[in-house]
């Protein structure tokens, strides 16, 4: 029914004690003015209604199994284990028709629309208890409302392998997703970071998507990187080690005792270290005895590779790897090269469950995904086992906000953050030289100065910044230098006097940020300061809180991370502080909802703890 | 005929005056110590006999268009335009095979074998003048002889598209390459340098490389970056532009006269931007009039994507794209999604020489490819401008060894770089502190002071380098100083007396290092010094000579490369002096094979001019 229809025959329904309904029709908030107000009042009216409904503007929902198809698609995917949910109905229903081809079933499919009701979230939350469902996957445009797309994901995905294709990565991306669908797409960095804390995976393309979902539909979760080529073509398995290493699996040699087993086997020229090459004229039994002879705890994922020769015997090859390696606990893909001449034994594969493909790359892509998806979901979830003192921090709050402040600098953070028990060089004011100087001797030398002015932003450029003062003369003098000389400078600027500091010497220059994501709140952000932040954008970024698992993958996934665990013979700087302060900062985000971003720049790094030397930060 | 019976057979041939024979037979070189000796006596015999040979053990040769097929493998490919080229028959035969149910037509197949007399160079120049040929493929695990590689592929890829698949990308990959056929890969950054020099491209994977071959066997070559997208799918038209960005395209807006003339066209619900969405309901007559309005000069490259709907006509739409775009002078490509559904507009699709994909990932994929060929090719060749002193480079070479220096330092590569036209902080030795006084006085201030010494290496370690000393009197105590506490510290070391160096103040600091690559000969590394290069390696490598457009394109490679163009307000540094500077180090490297190696580190590039500061080298 046209749009206007559809709110009356809700009432409708609704009257007549009808549960759920789908509504297909468009017309709503992806068409113009009287389109979102038209969605409006249907958004109002259901928020106090009894029926459940998908839509607007989507195209249903289908249950293969039941033979249920409420869409206006035509036929019926093939029964099995994959939910497939999608913000698109168009690419959602031209993927079923591929994946009909590829014999692909399925558990549930929905598209979402308009999501007036249901959210991508909802559905996850229920296909996260379907019994029939054994792998999530979703086509995504942009969340509903980030921190309850996040929290539901964490819940699916440790009950279920979940891998999401999110459309809008780039930022032309983005714009087209807007003007598509009319949603903001939120930033893809902390997708990215809500879909890696949550244990999901993304996938890089629509076909990557469907084809860790084939994967991950039949065969279990590798339970590490070790990959294991056997193949009767030698270049195939060098091309098999480049993809595998380009996708970060490796590719160990067998241990000495399989090598000892397999050299009774198999032909002199054969290769037995890995890939385990059988030789161009292998035959079934050759594969057969083969894998035997490797036996199921050599490796944690299995790619057996075949080229068509003269006298290839696919489907004999494809039986022998499924009879060989029955029971076995590790993941297994096959890549049959050849066209014609191997589809019967692909086929063979596909039936018993092997993912099968026409080159290695694709399939070793699709084995290091699952490789990363189990070590995603392997994380154990912890809690902080830091002590904060939340109170403190926020009746300090009250007082900046009963001051009127909004922008901060160090001296007003430099409590906040000691009272998360980030350790702070914490500024002290001073008013003239003479105090200057005994703020300095009962905080130890060096020291460093910077004149106080709240209108005066790059200090170093009126000569406001004096560092590595050593005794209370030199900071009485420095001090009446300083303000002398920027009152010359610039005559209209307020000065209050200067902030005296502890100097802080050597380490590593590190930036902490928090900013609030609109879709998924408050994201912390560690890298190298610096020109290293700024030519390099050497950052990463999750979502708060961090717990000291997410906060090293974050130290690791630097580039300039080797500098930490030292280099040239430097000492490590001290790990554990590094971590705790990252999650002690990403706690007092989430505490204190009046801090709209912070920026710690730099927090300095040290052999022997960590620093906070400046701040600033906006409420 | 067993491998034995080869050579009596071949001399045979020749007695009765054959041409060119091909060995299919194995037991040479791949298959130990016999096999080695019998390839070597056919090697030896072949270097003085008229008749050419391919092989041993490889799988011979096809020219489909004459249906000549002289391998063991069954059948005839389609004829076309691709030659394709491989160091693995096993594979080659099998992506035969698989491109036999892709209908690709290929001019030549050559499988290489053991290359005993005909080597992939010799083919790649054969097929660079072949009529039938328009697009040259090759899988190579390694190259006979890299110079001549280097200098054949520079012909070749002048006259059409090549595209390689390297196997032993990694080392791992590498290591099974040498033990699959014996030969060495060679330095594969060395490789990839040679590939982007010459003008031809590498491919990821199997698939990628046929792709490619695909695209340019029908399709024109890009002349920029910017790709249309024209769906009628938004979720797909999101997909495609989030992997043109990945992949270096451009997604730019539509002109103002195309979009007006669009928008009179299309429904109000269509989006004009780019992707041109047509919505859902999209019918052939819409594609049409939309390819029309928007005309051939709109974009670089054009991407049609469909996905099937309820009354998608896919082949009705194939044939709007043909008819429209007829002549345009720009690459297309088609994404029509949906399995069965489309599969017969995409057929009609590729008849009309348009290739076609499931998805739009790898048709973006291999426009870009396209693009980056293109950009490849379009290097103008270029002749060195500089002038450089080679004579006195050499006689200063002969006075090295004679005598019997190996390893040399600054003092000795200063007068070199200097004869080469690269500016030097020229250091000058002194014997004793009233002689460093002298000279520094000579040099102007500030100077540096080193100790010299060929037994110390670490020179600081020992209190053995002092900087920035500015007066005469300076430069006296420091020598003298530094020469006591020298001598205290290495009793058994020969102290020859101090190096005394003008002092290099700002700039970057960049390395400029040169190997001999065992395959491709002399190759130059440029990159930023320090930490830079030792944690980020980030550097940038090209084989020797060196144009300055390929010196312009290591810099701009470097992920630190802003820094060279100016951030937070720099000035930028001298980038012509910088890059004339590489281009004749490279230069270098070429005239005086007697250096094996040479690294001048750091090279202090800044607003005025670059100078080196140090060096090391070895003949």
């Amino acid at each position: 029914m046209p749009a206007p229809a559809v709110l009356p025959a809700l009432k409708e329904c609704v009257a007549k004690g009808v549960p759920a309904a789908v509504v297909i029709s468009a017309g709503f908030r992806e068409n113009g003015e009287e389109g979102r107000k038209r969605e409006g009042e249907l958004r109002e009216w259901l928020g106090g209604q009894p029926i459940r409904v998908l839509g607007p503007n989507c195209l249903g929902w289908i249950r293969p199994s039941r033979r249920l198809n409420v869409t206006f698609a035509p036929g019926m995917p093939q029964a099995g284990n994959i939910a497939f949910v999608s913000h698109s109905g168009a690419l959602a229903v031209a993927i079923l028709d591929w994946a009909q081809e590829r014999r692909m079933g399925f558990s549930l499919f929905a598209s979402l629309g308009n999501q007036a009701d249901i959210t991508e979230s909802d559905v996850l939350g229920a296909v996260a208890c379907d019994d029939e469902t054994r792998v999530i996957v979703g086509y995504i445009e942009g969340v509903a409302e980030g921190r309850h797309f996040f929290e539901t994901l964490c819940e699916t995905a440790a009950l279920k392998p979940v891998v999401l294709l999110k459309a809008g990565r780039s930022e032309e991306g983005a714009r087209a997703v807007s003007s598509h669908t009319g949603a903001l797409a939120g930033s893809d960095r902390a997708f990215d970071a809500a879909v890696r804390q949550a244990g999901a995976v993304r996938a890089g393309s629509v076909e990557e998507l469907f084809e860790l979902a084939r994967g991950l539909a039949s065969q279990p979760l590798p339970r590490g990187r070790r990959l294991l080529v056997v193949t009767n073509g030698g270049g195939l398995g060098i091309v098999s080690t480049d993809a595998a290493r380009e996708s970060g699996l490796e590719v160990a040699p067998l241990a000495d005792p399989v090598r000892r087993r397999l050299d009774a086997l198999l032909p002199p020229t054969a290769s037995v270290v890995n890939p385990v090459d059988l030789v161009g004229d292998a035959d079934a039994a050759r594969y057969s005895n083969a894998l035997h002879a490797i036996g199921p705890s050599a490796a944690d994922a299995l790619l057996v590779v075949l080229t068509a020769q003269a006298a290839t015997d696919s489907v004999g090859v494809a039986r022998a790897v499924i009879g060989a390696t029955r029971g076995w606990p590790v993941p297994l893909a096959g890549a049959f090269v050849g066209g014609a001449r191997v589809s019967a034994g692909a086929r063979a594969l596909e039936d018993a469950g092997i993912p099968c493909y026409a080159f290695p790359e694709p399939a070793v892509k699709t084995l290091a995904g699952m490789a990363l998806l189990a070590e995603r979901r392997a994380h154990p979830p912890e809690t902080p086992r830091f002590t904060v003192r939340p109170a403190e921090a926020r009746e300090q709050f009250g007082r900046l906000k009963a001051a009127g402040r909004s922008q901060l600098g160090m001296l007003d953070l430099a409590p906040l953050l000691d009272s998360y028990g980030i350790p702070c060089a914490a500024p002290r004011p001073a008013a003239t030289a003479a105090e200057a100087a005994s703020v300095a001797e009962g905080m130890g030398f060096p020291v460093a100065l910077k004149v106080r002015s709240p209108d005066i932003t790059h200090k170093t450029e009126v000569g406001g910044v004096r560092l590595g003062l050593r005794s209370a003369d030199e900071v009485a003098t420095a001090t009446a230098e300083m303000l002398a000389r920027v009152t010359a400078a610039r005559p209209a600027a307020t000065i209050e006097g200067v902030l005296v500091q502890p100097m802080v010497e050597g380490g590593k220059e590190l930036l902490l940020g928090m900013v609030r994501d609109s879709q998924f709140g408050p994201t912390v952000m560690v890298g190298f300061g610096g020109i290293y932040v700024e030519v390099l954008k050497d950052t990463a970024m999750r979502l708060c809180p961090v717990p000291v698992s997410e906060a090293r993958a974050m130290l690791d996934e630097l580039r300039m991370a080797p500098l930490l665990h030292g280099v040239r013979g430097e000492a490590p700087v001290d790990m554990r502080a590094l971590l705790e302060a990252i999650c002690r900062f990403a706690q007092l985000a989430v505490d204190l909802p009046e801090l709209a971003e912070i920026e710690v720049n730099p927090l300095v790094a040290g052999p022997a703890g960590v620093i906070a030397v400046d701040a600033r930060g906006r409420l």
